[in-house]
């Protein structure tokens, strides 16, 4: 049978989204509404995922439907829309064509909102074996492991064998390392204990490894200082100047002298971007795996492929390295493309994008986050509530919003973790390279 | 290295509980606060599931998070009670040994409270294809697996392929089947064709077999009638007086005319008992599968093995083949059994135990349910608000009641459902024998 997308030519320019991410949901949400192209968004799964809270969903806070959105949702808006679930195999821009699993789809405008994964800078051991957290089924997958290494411990009478159980080792202390060591620090003090009263936490150490001489290496050094004080508060043990080189037989290695024994590893150390095939160096910058794209968006020497968020690399003079792979970018490109396409839709001139930094933050924990806005850096309560309202705020869908402040609040009131629950259909260790 | 449950032996006897089910955790609570006893709560999974919603996770209406409840957290409000996670493989009456996967357990008391599998009755064919919904995870599997084939028939131009893809059939027609193809049949009028607006949904199709004369037949005739009329309303097709013989190749085949092609196929035609291995035939009877209890729920010829809920059968004058195999049975021997317990150790003698009746309900969509309670029979919307209200008292967890009460709401404002995500890591179709 000829695999085909099903999706009706009409008189409209059809903009392809690859990609549901911020980048994608962000210019989809804009253009869906008028009737200027039809829009088709393929994804690989059918949802949008709220990246900056799986940490939570690892954590057993929160319930994956709650930071995820159907992404059919966000299409259906519009009258000349079309969402596909489809894997991207490769794209012809000289036919314009965007071949995938399920069939190919001819496209006037590409827009490329691939987003990153997980960066193991070429070691395939570790790939192998670590835990990485960019996608729901990861972080479940992170969530059961816990799970299972916890009721695995309670069994295990040899101490050796019981604290490479209880060993938790993070590597990378960018905010998903931080955060998630924060939540992990916050289950060994109010919820563990009185899970296991047959178990000693103190044999439960929580470990962080970074390259960089500070923890959160791309906010501010005030916020670095704070989040450190706070994690080392919470018992979290910090590595720094230290590269993780091997993780196998459950045996972390370094650089250093520091060896640990650890069945729960993590890898949050970095991110590449995750480009289509068919797109040469000039378009595609090695190791960055980025698309090399102008003020506009466009990927270099194309007219009518642009690439927004995690997988674009626009250098200005405020970036020379290119924004940072964050939400925020992938949001405000997003939008601006959709400006820009109508601009360019109705022969007007297209304008530059000009990247609007709303801050950072992390949260370390209960009651402690570390904020920079502009010259404002605090940390403490206040950065707390205010990076709780800002998530909410952000997070895609209204049920979503409420169910979480709901779950924040319960958890806040009665020191609990409502998810922790493994509900994987085979145990966590046996199921490898889960996407 | 040898396997252990790692549990002191204390001075108390020790009760072993096998499965968090409705039974094993109605006599968990009642005694874990006490300390008469020490108390061994095993079961497969790490929490309890509300097996009477399942199908609401499956229509994408509840996230799993809110009907499964951690087992630690009803196990910990005890001092002298402990919780494994664990596979029991071999009972040995004579040493009172419980074998499992993570070690051998001796017990003074055993409660035997596994529950009830899906019945196939020896058909292995259906078995290995179809879906089944007795656990999380098979939930999930066949909700991935509904929105997979959907995501499919849009993408399919051949007319008999999509309607094989849109053919949804359940085979029995009791509380879960009318439930399931209730919830289904919402979703075809409320959800999905603003979801899929380039797909005709005349073509999505929901099939009920029965082999009985009526749907419901553990209800009354009037529920039966009711149930009929409202599916009926909702496009349901009917398939009375029909049993199915085989499902192989997307074919469903049945005793009379009926033949379907359909690529969601969902078993829910019965259940038998899941006993553990070690009993002769004297105590687990054939075909069944279930213990013979007398009225203390001790397992015949046994004076310290006593076996609960869907796992038990008792006869009695009112119940000649045993109490029906849903939650009220279980509860209440759990409850019933604790209290006996109590009195066999402290030398008194046992009660007998008596069902008390509380009704049976069932709901097909929105603003729908039949009731039975004693004589008093009735549908309609007041039936389905008593359905909803009973539902919630008996759902475990302050937090689980209040999600799942937001979910009801917003979904009932909005036309709805939020959990309509694909987060099995492999296709659905790609994993088999979830437990």
């Amino acid at each position: 049978m000829e695999k085909t997308l099903n999706i009706p030519d009409t008189k409209e320019p059809r903009v392809v989204i690859v990609g549901g991410g911020f980048g994608g949901v962000s210019i989809a949400k804009e253009l869906v509404e008028r009737n200027d192209f039809q829009i088709v968004l393929l994804d690989r799964q059918n949802y949008h995922t709220f990246q900056p809270l799986l940490y939570q969903v690892s954590t057993s806070s929160l319930e994956p439907e709650s930071i995820a959105y159907p992404l059919r949702k966000i299409v259906k808006k519009g009258k000349n829309t079309f969402f596909r679930m489809a894997n991207v195999l490769n794209v012809n821009t000289d036919s314009k064509e965007v071949e995938t699993n399920i069939g190919t789809i001819t496209y006037d405008y590409l827009v490329i909102a691939t987003g990153a994964r997980t960066n193991f800078f070429g070691n395939r051991t570790i790939e192998q074996n670590a835990m990485r957290m960019k996608s729901v089924p990861q972080a479940l997958k992170l969530r059961s492991l816990m799970l299972e290494n916890l009721e695995q411990a309670v069994i295990t009478p040899d101490r050796e064998k019981r604290k490479e159980l209880l060993n938790f080792v993070i590597v990378g202390a960018g905010p998903t390392g931080v955060e998630l060591a924060g939540g992990l620090a916050e289950m060994r003090s109010g919820v563990l204990p009185r899970d296991y009263p047959d178990m000693d936490f103190r044999e439960m150490r929580i470990h962080i490894i970074e390259s960089a001489d500070r923890v959160l290496p791309p906010m501010s050094p005030k916020a670095s200082e704070n989040a450190e004080k706070f994690l080392r508060k919470l018992g979290v043990e910090i590595h720094l100047n230290t590269m993780v080189t091997n993780y196998e037989d459950n045996i972390v290695a370094t650089n250093t002298d520091l060896e640990l024994q650890s069945a729960t590893f993590v890898w949050s150390a970095g991110v590449t971007g995750s480009p289509l095939p068919g797109f040469t160096e000039e378009a595609v910058i090695p190791r960055a795996n980025r698309y090399k794209v102008n003020e506009f968006n466009q990927v270099e020497s194309f007219d009518d492929v642009f690439a927004i968020g995690d997988i674009a690399l626009m250098k200005t003079e405020d970036y020379e390295r290119g924004h940072p792979m964050v939400a925020q970018p992938a949001i405000q490109q997003g939008k601006h493309l959709a400006k820009n396409l109508l601009a360019k839709h109705n022969g007007k001139a297209m304008k530059p994008f000009k990247y609007f930094d709303k801050g950072s933050m992390a949260t370390i924990g209960r009651n402690k986050a570390v904020v920079d806005i502009g010259k404002l850096k605090f940390g403490g309560f206040l950065a707390w509530f205010v990076w709780m309202f800002i998530h909410l705020i952000f997070l895609v869908g209204f049920r979503n919003k409420i169910i979480t402040l709901f779950n924040w609040v319960y958890s806040y009131i009665n020191f609990d973790k409502a998810s922790r629950l493994i509900i994987t259909p085979f145990k966590a260790k046996e199921y490898k390279n889960v996407v």
